[in-house]
């Protein structure tokens, strides 16, 4: 069904290094099965790995997760359906805290904003997508490129019986050395079926949170419907009774969200220098307000719970990728690098000429970018508006803009494969918090006016006169968005109907629609269009003196990566690869986060208490592989990747084998739960079948 | 009085550069009269220094002030002041929201915990202090140098007629090219005269802070009592009524606070990627938990409103340095010069002997300070407990450690030069909020947990199984140190007093004072002795290869700035450098904090609007200079510093005279404020005589 490819644009940046042991989030039409033969005795081959492609799928908001069952069952992990189990509570009924189990399959209850898409296809469109480029530069190249994906894009879902049920996506490779097209089913109804406490799915909370010896089930299991029915997914893993053993190979199939290993110098230098340190700014401060607003309340502490997680998960997570970048001699070693891959090009009059440029062209737009990234993340990208209700207002806003104009010159967001994605949260049920909104906006409205200044014009047209706070509660307290029906019935009346409204939100949305606009296309033609054009030409060069043979920048694809169950050495100690279920009931001190729920406290007689809970793999994964399986040489789900350790964090840049380390949940840890903790014997049972 | 010195071991930097025009924070025995004169036609005598250095005062806290009447007036910020303003306030009696005016002297309130400087005597004592460490590495380098400094002082003040009421600090100039002894008057009798409203003194709030044109009335007035009456100083300036005029020859008289300008390219690269995001990302945070807190009521905003100035003040400031450090050219040409620096040196044989090896070993003890830093800042420098209560019972427990041992062995901050403002905190009447504390307290335990990680014995020792707002809460809830008479008794009591409390508060900082002496013992042996000794001997090699004639970093020791009265270019649009008392009506909006007080509106239509209220100039300041008089020729007060603008953040690293600009009060809005918004005339006529 899917065809393998010719290779023909693969070289690591490192110039001529090849990826090192265990190294590599490979893509699986280019896994490197003779090398894992060489290195473990075992090769995958097209049929293992056609396995693991249909098995795996994607949370479309952000995360992995895998068939686990014939009934459609998919294994993720908890904090991957975090906010649907939130959404999905109320405050007299509190899943996140108390947990979750449908008895029957009655009982599962849809997710109002998960997405999931299941990989069936892929095909290169490389020379599709040169063709329509040839020749161009900037915004013309820019535009040529983009319109070129949609076209694509159109024309696959089109050629599908059901093309509602599909997802096509032209994926960018190797920063555009190659570019594919990939074909998903794509499922929106999407049911909870089980979790865990967040008590015992997130122990340890943020002090453990990238750390280990780690005690967490962070797990959940969802099912995915089709026409009121399960799903029957056309392949599924099984969970695997017996597990690993220190030393056992172990292979990880998720979507790693991105990586930047292949980046030049400039482009690191500006994401060490302004983008991670704005990014971390905003995040400590905004972790530091939801923190103390947690203090008003049991349910202000409820509904924000989530949102403080992804702030402080994030945080964490830049602040290990800020310290990578700010620690010797790794940017030495990038800078070195650069060089000696200039100095090769310089060798060849024909690639100087064709990309001698690239590195200058990239930095000077970068240094175009220091100059409008205030005004483009605050006013564009939503920096300055952080609030679901103003969200619900642009998209509205947008969208009845963007839908009557042609799907191939539309904002990417708005494209026709994607819209089902866009609906989808513009008419969920997910409940909004008016006291939160208030602070979320407030705060955001403060940094509009600090980053920009108080005598900037588009501050003046957002605030007038008034203070962030009164804004944002005048706004909050006047928009009527929070009702489904009235956001159905703007989507479906288009620009006339968005036109006419007099709500406060979707007036803010059409005040400043203009001027966000234009530092869009601002960004786009000057940044944007120079950055993607010019890696382009150096991913080509590369190619042609590296030669072909490893694996891109992660782009939240399909990614198989390789590796083995193994502890490593934290200042001359060795840290062994598994922590067990009796380690949690030693670690638990009564007293968040370290507070295990009652469930556990109860069943802790019952349990095989060496039963390994969390153990490491030397998999090289990131962000975006949360919920991928662990699969083991028969395919069968050995484990659950949930986090890596804290020096998995620098992998952003690069991958260090003596002390990169994947995390996850044992398979035995959750059967064990299943059946002796939570009385769900029957979901163990269709679990490992 | 005040000799003048032989200059040795003077150099700039930046190698072979003098300073250029405006730059420099210079010593007032050391001042560049023939470069001014060259420039602006006149040259200031010793006479006029003289006047100028017995004029200006330190508040020990950390601001500048002057003297401005015969009977011990000092005028200096609101936000210097804001502190005891606040202090002085109660939930019922907000001065810092309505503003203080003391209608007669017996009105005047003693601010708990103000202690005013001002400066008499400067001798060099470089030789005795070489003397000492001569020939001595490491270790015994530091306790020897920090030996000698403590008998110095001890000496200074034991042959002064009343010891009590002197202040003898050896200062380190140069980063060790020279040391000199400081001798101050100190007072501690410090009284509030006037102060005007918060919303006035602070116009425009953080949005404004740092940028120009500025409408702030950020005065206040203060009088030094001695045996309970005014003072009447040997010294004191006039305020103008005439004022300043475009282009007008400015000195700036004050205490700037420390500037990194003569660092090597090591330290400012810790700066860079350690020291300086470490800083910002706690504060950031603290800066969201603050603001929320707030939220809580009013009582809350009241009585942490000079907290939050203080995180949002340095936060700004810090995150300029960090964007200059950030920013192409400056390390580069910091390296370039560096890189010359060193290749001078290997040219003598004997320089490179002596010092060529000092960068290389400033690089490695900083290394080592990556290492440490975390135990070390939150452990031993408090970071970790962020309370006052806390902080009077660390005092308490070092204190009664250290004062019985000889004043040459103690840590710097009990040496008998010392101890006076050790007990002014001590025993100060100003409130302690409980609520507040339990909030910073628990922060800043959290942060400690997040530093050293769940797992390290020290956080075990000081969490035990407990999370940090229960701790916080108990430790908080059950201390009485609140009480000033237990405080009192405490410190008479001495060993066996805090040995035999219970005090959980005092407990605390007893158990933990063993790891926290070890942690800086470390710091102190194996960073700060290889730092100072290394800048040491580069000092004196960089006074060999260059000359002498430039200024030191600014170490919080009087100095003196010239300049002039002028705009500058933004973004190719001059900002002109006056704003005036309409300026402010134009600007406010009504809402916080753009919000005039009453007493403005109300006095309106009777002021000369066309006043200048704030005025930028060429004076090369910093964090520090707050409170400096700006004096004209005839050493009259023409303004007063308050700020810089954003572009002088970095002059933490050097000077650029395009936009590097000091911002001040103008005198004439000082004295049109007092007599006709605030009915103060008296104090109008008192300070123009």
């Amino acid at each position: 069904m899917r065809r393998l490819l010719v290779l023909t644009l693969l070289a690591s940046f490192a110039a001529g290094s090849a990826a090192s042991a265990d190294e590599g989030m490979w893509l699986l039409n280019q896994f490197p099965s003779d090398a894992v033969k060489k290195a473990y005795g075992f090769a995958p081959d097209q049929q293992w790995l056609h396995h693991a492609q249909l098995g795996s799928v994607r949370l479309a908001g952000g995360c992995s997760g895998s068939f686990v069952s014939k009934d459609g069952l998919v294994l993720t992990n908890h904090h991957c359906a975090h906010a649907c189990i939130e959404q999905l509570s109320t405050p007299t009924d509190d899943r996140v805290k108390a947990g979750f189990l449908a008895k029957t399959r009655a009982d599962e209850v849809r997710c109002p904003e998960i997405e999931i898409n299941d990989l069936t296809d892929i095909s290169d469109v490389t020379a599709e997508v040169q063709k329509a480029t040839a020749g161009l530069e900037g915004k013309a190249y820019n535009d040529a490129r983009k319109a070129v994906s949609a076209r694509i894009e159109k024309a696959c879902a089109d050629a599908d019986a059901n093309p509602d049920r599909v997802r096509c996506d032209v994926v960018t490779l190797f920063h555009g050395g190659r570019y594919d097209l990939y074909k998903y089913r794509r499922y929106q109804d999407v049911r909870l079926v089980f979790a865990p406490e967040l008590g015992e799915a997130f122990f340890g909370g943020d002090p453990d949170n990238f750390n280990f010896p780690r005690f967490d089930l962070d797990m959940s299991l969802l099912r995915v419907y089709q026409d009121g029915k399960p799903l029957h997914p056309s392949d599924h893993f099984r969970l695997s009774r017996k597990g690993t053993q220190d030393g056992d190979l172990t292979f990880v199939s998720g979507h790693p969200g991105g990586t930047d290993r292949q980046l030049s110098l400039a482009e690191l230098l500006y994401l060490r220098d302004v983008a991670q340190p704005d990014r971390l700014l905003q995040l400590a401060e905004l972790r530091g307000l939801i923190t103390e607003y947690q203090q008003r309340g049991a349910e202000e502490k409820r509904h924000s719970t989530d949102l403080l997680f992804a702030i402080e998960n994030s945080f964490k997570a830049i602040k290990g990728r800020e310290l990578a970048l700010a620690t010797p001699p790794l940017m030495d070693d990038k800078a070195a690098a650069e060089a000696d891959f200039k100095s090769r090009i310089a060798k060849d009059p024909k690639l100087q000429a064709k990309a001698g440029g690239a590195f200058d062209a990239i930095r000077k737009a970068l240094d175009r970018q220091r100059e409008i990234r205030l005004p483009y993340s605050f006013e564009e990208q939503g920096r300055g508006f952080q609030s679901n209700l103003f969200s619900l207002a642009r998209s509205l806003v947008r969208a009845a803009a963007e839908r009557p104009k042609p799907n191939d010159t539309r904002f990417p967001e708005f494209r026709d494969s994607v819209l089902p994605q866009v609906t989808q949260r513009l008419f969920s049920s997910a409940p909004i918090f008016p006291e939160l909104e208030v602070e979320t906006l407030t705060f955001s409205l403060t940094k509009l006016r600090e980053a920009l200044g108080a005598d900037d014009p588009f501050v003046h047209q957002v605030l007038g006169k008034k203070s962030p706070r009164e804004l944002a509660k005048e706004l909050v307290g006047g928009t009527k968005l929070a009702d489904v029906a009235l956001r159905k019935e703007l989507w479906e009346g288009g620009t006339a109907a968005v036109e006419a409204s007099q709500d406060p939100m979707v007036l803010l949305a059409r005040r400043i629609d203009g001027d966000s606009r234009k530092i869009r296309k601002t960004y786009e033609d000057e940044v944007e269009a120079v950055v993607k054009k010019n890696e382009e030409l150096l991913a080509h060069v590369r190619a042609q003196l590296d030669g072909t043979g490893t694996y891109p920048d992660a782009t939240f694809t399909l990614r198989l990566s390789y590796g083995q169950v193994k502890g490593w050495s934290e200042n001359g100690k060795w840290v062994p690869p598994y922590a067990t279920l009796g380690g949690a009931f030693d670690r638990a001190t009564g007293e968040p986060p370290f507070d295990l729920p009652a469930t556990w406290l109860a069943a802790q007689s019952k349990l095989k208490l060496d039963t390994p809970l969390d153990f490491v793999t030397t998999n090289d994964i990131i962000g975006g592989n949360s919920g991928s399986p662990v699969l083991d040489r028969k395919a069968e789900v050995v484990g659950l990747i949930f986090d890596g350790n804290i020096h998995s964090l620098g992998g952003d840049f690069g991958y260090d084998i003596s002390t990169n380390r994947a995390v996850a949940v044992d398979s035995r840890a959750i059967l064990e739960a299943l059946g002796r903790i939570y009385g769900a014997e029957f979901l163990a049972k269709e679990l490992s079948q």
